[in-house]
Formats: structure tokens, C-alpha cells, sequence
């Protein structure tokens, strides 16, 4: 079957711009050109993909069948403001903007957004990670399904809400979580404690958040409220007031969600 | 090669007591008897083990190479309260207790801290699984070595301050890491989209944690001082008070620690 979309510019090579347009090149999109502002990342993308780059809004190729704006959300305002000339198909993979903010620049447009933590030196398999679609015009969204079809097997219709909410979800559950983690790790170093030691345990703890409900699986001082050892916590915390002042924020959130408030 | 600790009675019933006594059956460990204060509880991992059980600290047989007090906190100096008699070997379990609760109570003693998140209903892999070992005695702190080393390839020397300070860490990772899954998940429900979402995201965010330093891998908004998202963000939590203070906090945390403060 004829691919509708084969041909795509992609505007970023960051983390995600970087990972996505691996996994396009590899299921047989072409990859026209890679656009950053910076040459030495653009360089570094275009020479993964085998394919041109550039650094100037206006030596975009005009001829793809897709623009994929894998930006920053301030940068994505100011290149779309460079340009001279109404942009073909595009999207941005964005959580938090809307749509339509391409409404002045391309005729059709839509977003799509692959909930995934990025890092250009960490390969992702795409096949897992949910691609979320949105877009007004019918032929857009059924090329775009299309499209995050052959990357993944977990392809969602979202609207502009629910991606905001699935983006604020998501630094819960990521950034904030990873935080987590970065805590841990400084706490042990203070005591000369190897952080190989919680390795384990943040494997399992992601692995049990697989199968059973987080809410019933949770664990710990603060659901069955022993005081004694949160306060001898939070003594312990005393040199680090910005950890101690999380520890009972966090430990009374987790009360409260038990509790049913 | 014979075994120094070969019969053990298991004091407790509950997620840590079970996955513990299970590996140490599976390994040719008797366990001689089960005691826990609820009787349903005690029959049910008996059961499992193929052991008598009893209820009553009294009737706790008194020729065990090893008692292993796997019970709350609370619980440990009740049972010991009760005990009539010296108790021969015994370790706790406990993360936030010194091993010296034991001073009146056992000749010899020690500590034996498996570093993991527990449950009844998920069988776990003890063969990765830090055990953090403590004892004053030789003779016992060997033999506690030799029984470790059965069950897990990852066996530690570890003082009180530092199993403290383990245990202070494995909260931040494990149940507040947890806490954040669940407000995922909370919050994704109110806007009717799948939790099945977040998976992915959830498993890649701990295995970039097992490769990478969290702290330089830390992404999202507030590392970055995206003030327009977090803004946005907050805003969204108007309806939750408590996320919404959270998300503050958190956010500056993670600020904090990315500006060297």
C-alpha cells in the first residue's frame, strides 16, 4: 500500500526530534531535511539520517508531505513567525499547546505527541510508546494514523485537553518521580551508601505500578501514618529543609488520598 | 558444605515475612514454625511452607538457629515484651530500628534489611535484592553472610546510620515515587483517559534511572524554568489543592537541586 505520507521535514533535533525521526527513517519515511537553528545539532541529526539539514527558516524544502515541529514551546512560536510562506501539512508534538496554533500559518494541522521520556543518548523502542493524535481536518488525522501506525502499536485520538492533562500526568509520573530518584541518590551519597543498592527497588517499584492499581499498591510510613518513624524522617532530614519540607508535603498527600480526602 | 543456620522460626506473617520465608524455603532453609499474632494470617503462610504455626509467644519453639522478627515496628517490642525467656540468635527486618533493641532481650543479634518493596500478591526475585546485614558478633555476623548469600548475590555490610539512611532514601524512591503514579493516574481518570497510558512512561523513566545519573537526566518543565508551562500547570490543579501545592514544591526541588543550591 502507498504510504499518504513519505516525505518529511522535521524542525528540531533535540531529544524527541532526534528519536522520532530514527524511528520514521527506520520504518522507510523519508527524512527530506533536518531544520535547527543550531547547525552543529542539525549537522549531527542530518548526518544519522543521511539527509540535508539547514539552519535558515527560509531554505526549507517546500515540498514535504509533513512539517514536524519537534521544538521547544518557546522556540516553536518564533520559527513559525519566520516563515514567509503558508506551511504544507504540520504538527508539533507538543504536550501543552493547542492545535491551532498553527491556525495562521498552515492549512492543515495537527499534533502529534509521543508521551515518552527522550534522551539523545538513550535508543527508545517506539513500538511500545503511545503516540497521541490530533487534528481537524479528516485526511490529516487518517494520514496521521497512518503514519504512527508504522512506528507504534499504541495510536490514540486525544483532544487538546486531555493531551494538556496527560502532559501534567506525565511530570508526575516522570519528572517528578525521576526527582524522586535524584533525592535517593544524593541521601545515600551522604553516607557513603552505593546508590547501585536502590537500583532494585526502583525497577520494582515502576514493575508493580504495571499490574496493580498504584493507589492500592502504596506502601510505606505515611498510608498507615506511623509517626514515629516519619518524625524520626524528618529529623533526619534537618540539614536539607527543602527535602524535609517534600517529605511531609508528599507523606501528607499520601494520607490524604488514603483517607479518601 | 553444612549449613550454619539451617532451621529458622519466622515471627510475622505480612508481605516481607512471606517473600522471605518462601526464598529461604526454596533454598533448603527449614523454616521450623510461624508465629503472628492473627491466627488467619499465621495458617495462610504455614501453609505455604508446609510448617505448624502458633499464636502465642510462649509456645514458640526455643531450639531455632535463627528468629527473624519480621513484623511493624510497633509490633517488635511487643513481642518482645512478652518473651519469658532469653531468645537464642535473632534478627530484625526493620529499616529504621537499631539492632541494639535486642539488648535485653537475645544474647546474640543482628540485623537482616532486604532492601525491596513487598507484597503478598507478587512473587519477587530475591536474587537481586541488597540485603543489608548488621551484627556486633562474629560468629552470627558469618553465619547471617553465609544464610544472605543463598537467597541473594547482593549481600552488604551495613551500619544503623546507614540502613536509616537507606531506608529515609527508599521512601523518596519507592512510596512517594509511587505517590506520584498514583496522582497520574488520578488525574487522568478525570479527564477519561487510560491509565494504561502512562505505562510505558512509568518503566522507561526507572530503567533510564538504572543506566543514567537521575540528576543529569532530569527533564521536563522545572528543570528547564519553563515558568509558561508551570503556570499553566498549576493552573490545571486549581481543583486540587493539594496536588497544586505539590506541584509547586516539587518544582522548585527540582530547580533547587539543578542550580547547585
Amino acid at each position: 500500500m502507498r504510504k499518504m505520507i513519505q516525505k518529511i521535514v522535521m524542525i528540531g533535533a533535540g531529544n524527541l526530534a532526534t528519536q522520532l525521526s530514527l524511528a520514521l527513517h527506520e520504518h522507510g519515511i523519508e527524512i527530506l531535511q533536518v531544520y535547527s537553528r543550531t547547525a552543529e545539532s542539525a549537522k549531527e541529526l542530518a548526518g544519522k539520517l543521511d539527509c540535508p539539514f539547514t539552519t535558515s527558516v527560509r531554505k526549507i524544502e517546500k515540498n514535504a508531505d509533513l512539517y514536524v515541529f519537534a521544538v521547544s514551546d518557546r522556540a516553536l512560536q518564533e520559527i513559525l513567525d519566520k516563515w514567509s510562506v503558508p506551511i504544507g501539512n504540520s504538527v508539533h508534538t507538543a504536550g501543552s499547546i493547542p492545535a491551532d496554533i498553527f491556525e495562521n500559518y498552515a492549512e492543515n494541522y495537527g499534533v502529534f505527541y509521543p508521551l515518552q521520556t527522550f534522551s539523545k543518548e538513550r535508543k527508545v523502542d517506539f513500538s511500545d510508546i503511545p503516540v497521541c493524535l490530533e487534528s481537524d481536518n479528516f485526511k490529516l488525522r487518517t494520514d496521521l494514523i497512518e503514519l504512527a501506525g508504522q512506528i507504534s502499536k499504541s495510536v490514540h485520538l486525544i483532544n487538546s485537553e486531555q493531551r494538556k492533562q496527560l502532559h501534567l500526568a506525565a511530570v508526575f509520573t516522570c519528572n517528578f518521580t525521576n526527582h524522586m530518584y535524584s533525592i535517593g541518590q544524593k541521601l545515600l551519597a551522604e553516607k557513603n551508601v552505593d546508590y547501585e543498592l536502590l537500583k532494585p527497588l526502583i525497577l520494582e517499584t515502576a514493575q508493580k505500578a504495571l499490574q496493580l492499581d498504584p493507589v492500592s499498591a502504596q506502601t510505606g510510613p505515611a498510608v498507615r501514618f506511623d509517626e514515629e518513624i516519619m518524625n524520626s524522617h524528618e529529623k533526619a532530614l534537618k540539614d536539607s529543609p527543602v527535602f524535609q519540607k517534600l517529605y511531609r508535603f508528599v507523606s501528607e498527600s499520601i494520607y490524604k488520598m488514603h483517607k479518601g480526602k
